[in-house]
């Protein structure tokens, strides 16, 4: 029997952003998976490849947006969509359906905060840049370091308070702990100040974002040149005027 | 042997916001369920009830946001999970899994539209009057209008090109046909003059939310006061401002 081809990740090649959810869930799993825009252009990777991608040059239709998996014959986009069908493949979520429709909604809510923190440096248009929408951005991050922030964190917080306390779904780690890790890694590094404020008051959130940085193959992962850094073009930015000293 | 309880929608009792997309796919399928929030207060019904449900005092460890949907022992929260979780119960959706897998993807990209939407009049914060972003909120809406507008709706209709042109999935109507219908109904409410510039470049779009009106029992319940109106509440406001002459 041949071996199973191993996944396809297609996200862009050079930022975090939101494949790093998908990414951290192959390296946890020590799933085998090509990170296929990172590959040399002539072996088909670059930016140029899944623009073209993108166009709908491949001859498939499109996603509206990457990130997207290749499974054999199935593509999958959304980065939640991807997650749920990659978490009973790689172990990541439990096998009950309510705990699974649970991971799933935790997962769109991460994505729903994910959205807002990038609201706070594009509020006008995407399609613009964070020079060209700065009096927005300023007002937009007040609001979310002030309200959003919390309630998001603090939700949080109450999920895993009610599950036990270590773990977001059920007695082991999940998907959806992966994602809270990430989360709180992109929060630190792009609103620090808000989050020295905000993180004494999640301390079960903190002390998971702890555990999974510490999971073998996630810190191997961390350690390695694998793991992209945090910069100024994906999802969490760093532009002290955003982040209040509230 | 009993009958099946009904499913309990609960989402505001005023608007059509978020929770009409699971209305439309109950009504469709003639399914039995109670909007649980538009019952007498005597009856555990109102937006007091709901908010009292929203800050944990039920018991249960609350959604993070309405709407969610309870099946006997489940909750069931986010627009696209719940869909999810009705469409092979209602006949909604294809049953194989590739299928399935590409309509959750659609609806999460609907689920993506309607958040854009949404921002056109709260750019800046949620918690915020729209009175008080306006001039944010006049940026946004003409970047939503010039680019993400025949952006979403492009891409729906080269779906429903490739997809033979008269469903979004598989041969017969999905969920995710009956909320193409309600985004397309929302915004020729909220954005008359930039949808009769966009309609004549979509016109499977057109036809399949022609298709989905006429289908009896949403009809039925467009025509009935179960069908609430649009207004200056919900995710489709109109703010002529907005809707920009182009």
């Amino acid at each position: 029997m041949a071996d199973a081809p191993p996944y396809e990740l297609h996200y862009w090649p050079s930022i975090q952003g939101r494949g790093e959810f998908i990414r951290l869930a192959l390296e946890d799993a020590g799933a085998p998976y090509v990170d296929v825009a990172r590959l040399p252009a002539a072996q088909g990777g670059g930016a140029q490849a899944l623009m073209k991608t993108m166009r709908g040059e491949s001859g498939h239709l499109e996603p509206f947006a990457p990130p997207f998996l290749r499974s054999g014959e199935l593509v999958v986009a959304q980065v939640a969509n991807i997650l749920q069908y990659l978490g009973p493949r790689l172990g990541l979520v439990p096998a009950d359906e309510a705990s699974r429709l649970r991971a799933h909604q935790l997962q769109l809510t991460v994505a729903d905060l994910v959205s807002e923190v990038h609201d706070t440096h594009h509020p006008v248009a995407v399609e613009l840049h964070y020079e060209e929408q700065k009096p927005e951005a300023a007002r937009r991050a007040a609001g979310f370091v002030a309200h959003r922030l919390p309630k998001f964190l603090g939700y949080f917080e109450r999920v895993l308070e009610r599950a036990g306390g270590r773990h977001a779904v059920g007695g082991a780690t999940s998907y959806v702990d992966l994602s809270l890790y990430q989360v709180l890694a992109g929060l630190r590094y792009a609103l620090p100040r808000a989050m020295a404020r905000v993180e004494p008051t999640v301390p079960r959130l903190v002390a998971l974002g702890e555990a999974v940085a510490a999971r073998p193959r996630i810190a191997a992962y961390l350690a390695s040149t694998r793991r992209l850094a945090f910069g100024q073009e994906g999802i969490f930015r760093r532009y002290p005027e955003l982040d209040a000293a509230g």
